[in-house]
């Protein structure tokens, strides 16, 4: 049994999370490989010392002096060494470097990336296993995208040689021979890479919460925790606005078949949530989450005799696609489609957008809307549930709202529903009280 | 108060039927223009006069004599002369004509177009009116299409000049100075013309059934008669099967909102159905109609963050529209895309999508699956009527049918569902009865 446990920025810090990390590992010989975030916030209104190298970065290119800057940076790492009682320890050198580096060629991404590997050097001390650099096992190509090939063969390598390591998230060695971040997050990346690269048996991702809840606590109080969720009803929630895991971080493991549990450093006794392929597990319900966002736009276009028109729809997305636009979903009738949007792309580019369709696929009238709100209700369980559709929408139907769209058809494992955004907040409780009874 | 007429095939098939529309004209005196089918079929293996006169030109087309065939034809018509006692009248000169032009150079839409222009010119001696020959009133452009302009001047000049008038259906005059016709079931479309040329307040379209009816007799017996239904309505209901008007009927009158009310000329007391632009009349039920149509097919398309690459559903459709098929529905969720398309136009082409589909857009997974059902509830009451998707998902639910499609939002008239070729009929009946209550 090898385990890959990656830690969040709040897990790490100060001090005493830094304990509750400790504890952690010794509690588990199977927990072989850290992936330690930068520190983050200890309270309200706290700095991540992620924002705090950035803006030393910023002095920097400005032709400013720094001292000030790193000054208080390499505070919130001495509280912690001596905190943990580091002996023989200081990151002295590691500042010097950062000094000289961030002075005479100040480059954001550099700057970025030493929250986490400077804390990798603190976690490797505290453990007492080898510290990994990043730099050295984690490469981008040209495009600057994780170059695959070179990744995995230099970092299975270093990891087959030593039994225990820390490996700092987040970031890597660019094409150019320059340090290269992942997106804001990306620690999660890293711990995945890893995940895949040593064959892990699991992947821990530990954070503040203790998993995915079913629905958002800011609109329903209390909710229920989810137990197991397979990657595809993460990917249909989470693009919803769930934040608790990078994204990207599902694609490594999830190709070679590596759960990941998403668990609470200040709850470790808790299960968390299991992040997985597919599943037995009963469900207690069958929902699994609901998630949903607001402010979407809808651009509807009519056209007589549209549905017989070969190569309308491509065209209309065409009038998207040249103004960068990603469209969320398209419903048509016969005469009849419409464009859902996020507003946040459109709302700049509505005329450039109106006049494109025009050009491109001549319809009769293009009208837009704002206002849409997306409510994804998403259970691997709604496919060989029957009645799950009519529970829906007789329980929003009771809080009188309107129905503005309706799409389930790409997998059998959701339904999106579009509702105005008054109507969000009502809507996911309705659907929250309906499926999860108990 | 001047109406259009148009007479269907059936309602002209013999001389009893001929009686009968006489009456009805002379019931109503703003029943001013009249628009003749050819006679259709007298009863059950009968054979249409087009489909004679289509075999006419097969015959002289390679080669052979024709005297046969059209004895047959003269021999339709002068049973409804004869019946008619119409003294003083004979098609004598037309069918020489006819015979000296199909044998020197048989053209199938001319022979096509006859069955119309001899049945004018009957119902013009039987009514004591002037006859207008449509290839001089309507007509066609370069593409096939109608010439707008120059039909509607030279028609509303002509019908200025004719208070009274037949015209017969299906054909004009196209570019090229040859007959040319609408597709079968075309004379709705002149009929629809002449409306529209003349200003008329009502246009009559008079068929063997008393207008619309709620669902397929087929498959829900003795279903409620429509009788109020917008365009808007009609076209989201038509594609789906209903045959009873000619699609392109609708334009030119919806155009300038002049009503279509189909009626039966062998119960011309029925009320028929009314088509209208809008209408305040009360709805005796929230669903206008219910149609639908077995033998979809659906494409089901994966992509690792699919939702996020601008273009991707444009490449997907171009695959499509590089084969020549227009798609029905394109439900979407975050890494997945299914596209609905008819199986008659897709079968023989699948595997030139899939491979188009991977070479355009490269995708991890093409799947497709055949047998799918398609559904539209369709009424302008919905969009008022709260809990209509709760009754309908509820009442599939009851018959435990699964929901393979649903797809509501390009308009707030109709919601299209998606379940498998063995439920359709379960399906229409059980939303029938949910929603036709009394």
């Amino acid at each position: 049994m090898k385990k890959v446990v990656k830690f969040g920025g709040s897990s790490l810090a100060s001090a005493e999370q830094f304990k509750k990390v400790g504890n952690i590992i010794h509690a588990d010989e199977s927990r072989v490989y850290v992936v330690p975030s930068a520190p983050g916030k200890r309270f309200d209104g706290d700095t991540k010392v992620t924002d705090m190298l950035l803006h030393a970065y910023q002095t920097a290119s400005e032709g400013n002096d720094i001292d000030e800057e790193l000054k208080a940076i390499k505070a919130r790492y001495d509280e912690i060494i001596t905190g943990l009682e580091l002996k023989d320890f200081s990151l002295d050198d590691e500042f010097a470097e950062i000094k000289k580096n961030l002075s005479e060629n100040p480059q954001s991404d550099y700057a970025a990336s030493r929250g986490e590997y400077l804390n990798g050097k603190v976690m490797a001390a505290y453990l007492g296993i080898p510290f990994i650099d990043s730099a050295e096992v984690i490469f981008f190509n040209e495009e600057g995208n994780l170059n695959d090939y070179k990744t995995y063969k230099r970092l299975t390598e270093r990891l087959a040689q030593n039994e225990r390591a820390v490996i700092p998230g987040f970031y890597g060695m660019g094409k150019n021979g320059n340090i290269k971040t992942f997106s804001r997050g990306g620690s999660d990346v890293t711990g995945s890479i890893v995940a895949r690269a040593s064959r892990a048996d699991v992947y821990e991702n530990w954070t503040d919460v203790s998993g995915f809840l079913v629905a958002d606590p800011r609109i329903v109080p209390d909710p229920k925790p989810i137990k197991y969720i397979t990657y595809r009803e993460l990917r249909e929630l989470s693009y919803m606005g769930a934040s608790v895991l990078h994204e990207d971080a599902i694609f490594p493991v999830r190709s070679c078949g590596i759960p990941i549990n998403i668990k609470n450093t200040n709850a470790p006794e808790d299960a968390g949530t299991w992040i997985v392929e597919s599943t037995c597990q009963k469900q207690d319900y069958v929902v699994t989450g609901i998630a949903g966002k607001k402010d979407f736009c809808t651009i509807f276009i009519t056209k007589a005799m549209m549905n017989s028109e070969i190569g309308f729809g491509r065209k209309v997305l065409q009038a998207f696609e040249e103004n960068n636009i990603s469209f969320e979903h398209m419903p048509s009738g016969i005469d009849t489609m419409t464009i859902v949007v996020h507003a946040d792309e459109f709302i700049d580019k509505e005329q450039s957008v109106v006049s494109a369709i025009h050009r491109l696929a001549e319809p009769d009238s293009v009208e837009i809307e704002s206002g849409l709100a997306l409510i994804a209700v998403v259970g691997r369980g709604m496919k060989s549930a029957s009645g799950t559709a009519g529970k829906l929408f007789t329980a929003l139907a009771n809080k009188g709202i309107n129905i503005k769209m309706i799409d389930q058809g790409s997998s059998e494992l959701n339904i999106i529903i579009g509702v105005e955004n008054r109507d969000f907040e009502t809507a996911i409780k309705a659907i929250y009280s309906t499926f999860i009874t108990k």
